[in-house]
């Protein structure tokens, strides 16, 4: 999927921003960069923030008119900081993203605009969509490669969760605990607490209930069972050779 | 929930990732930053990179060590980029925001690394979960304000739809401690581990980082570790007569 969507910058002023935003998009494993008429491009500025990203400078396309940079494109999402007079479908960029991947394989472009103004009502109106970061409203300015880093990891997280739907197990060393290998590790618990006189006459339920409520919780492994009954069988054997050294 | 989401920037080299960060932050409605020995700081670098955003960089802590930094915190989480040979509960940026909104009202820290080394191990144990953003593998070098934008952006995500969602936050009985309740029942846990002679000569680090990494992923409350240090008291007492009443 990410390989169908093109980052697509109108009007930037800082190369330095562009640069960023290739930084960000290869990051996040997006490689179609189409600038519109950019101010200064190609430049050093833009070559220092890139970093490892310059490739993404080298194979950007530079056009004249956003026509030529969305006109083979089957979905346009234009970012957008303002609310407009006419209401335009306005998704956040977790829903921007869920677009995208509902759109393949139709190839998508995402629109950023100038630094001071953004894109202008007729671009605007070019896309199906557009997409607000939903910033904090007492200081919205988000650096243009910020708002390029975000759309393109919600970007990422719709195409990685669309590929692995299956791997949702994550990657342990040890294989978990079985309820039966829980249940004996509370009654060695219980019988070591017992031994050591730790229960609450009055509530002697009260603690035991704590302690498997958070080993429960937890879903231990096998080797944390074996490891916690480890350390009951080292109490018990020290009580043990007390008591029989005891009178 | 956002109010009580500390950003801790772990010997920044670069005071421009620190303006980078504050810049970040603010854009996202964060507000509380603190810096563990930073290399260069305060900085005119930094001042530049934060752009509107320098009350942020008036009011960060400096501070000298890790303790200092998320002693008060309920739940720390870290940024880690790489795979572990003892795994630790490993989630992606929107998991781990996920965590924060459930923890509140708990305040939480995020800990980001070096810029070229991130997190040491033993930061790293220090954490509760650690976070990972999905970067493209063969190009994961993610610039350190560019990650805490992405970890803000999914924080605010969440508590815009937990303000927005009937508070459905799960009920908990007790207060969950902090990480320096944590701490000392560590030691308290060593201590005693050592008394009863527990531990592998050849390997003594292994069964005591297992049963850390058992308790942070289960972010015990502060009866629970009253709890487990009351039996760790138990058996000293035990152990400690025994030895008085050997030859």
């Amino acid at each position: 999927m990410l390989s169908n969507v093109r980052i697509v910058l109108v009007e930037t002023s800082h190369p330095g921003n562009i640069g960023g935003a290739a930084r960000a998009m290869k990051n996040m494993a997006l490689g179609d960069l189409v600038l519109v008429r950019p101010q200064r491009f190609p430049d050093p500025d833009a070559e220092a923030r890139a970093a490892g990203a310059s490739d993404l400078l080298t194979s950007a396309r530079v056009v004249d008119s956003l026509d030529d940079a969305i006109g083979d494109c089957q979905l346009v999402i234009g970012t957008s900081a303002r609310e407009r007079r006419i209401p335009w479908p306005l998704v956040d960029p977790r829903a921007a993203a869920e677009r995208v991947r509902e759109a393949q394989p139709g190839r998508t472009a995402i629109l950023f605009g100038r630094e001071r103004t953004g894109l202008s009502n007729e671009e605007l109106h070019r896309c199906h969509a557009h997409v607000h970061i939903p910033t904090n409203p007492d200081y919205s300015s988000l650096n243009l490669a910020a708002a390029v880093q975000v759309l393109c990891y919600e970007l990422r997280m719709a195409a990685l969760a669309s590929s692995a739907a299956d791997q949702s197990a994550q990657e342990w060393d040890v294989e978990p605990a079985s309820s039966a290998d829980l249940e004996r590790m509370f009654a060695h618990l219980e019988d070591t607490l017992l031994q050591l006189n730790f229960f609450d006459p009055d509530n002697p339920r009260q603690v035991l209930t704590r302690l498997r409520r958070l080993m429960m919780r937890v879903a231990p492994d096998r080797m944390e069972v074996a490891i916690v009954r480890g350390m009951l069988t080292a109490v018990q054997a020290r009580i043990g050779s007390q008591t029989d050294s005891a009178p």
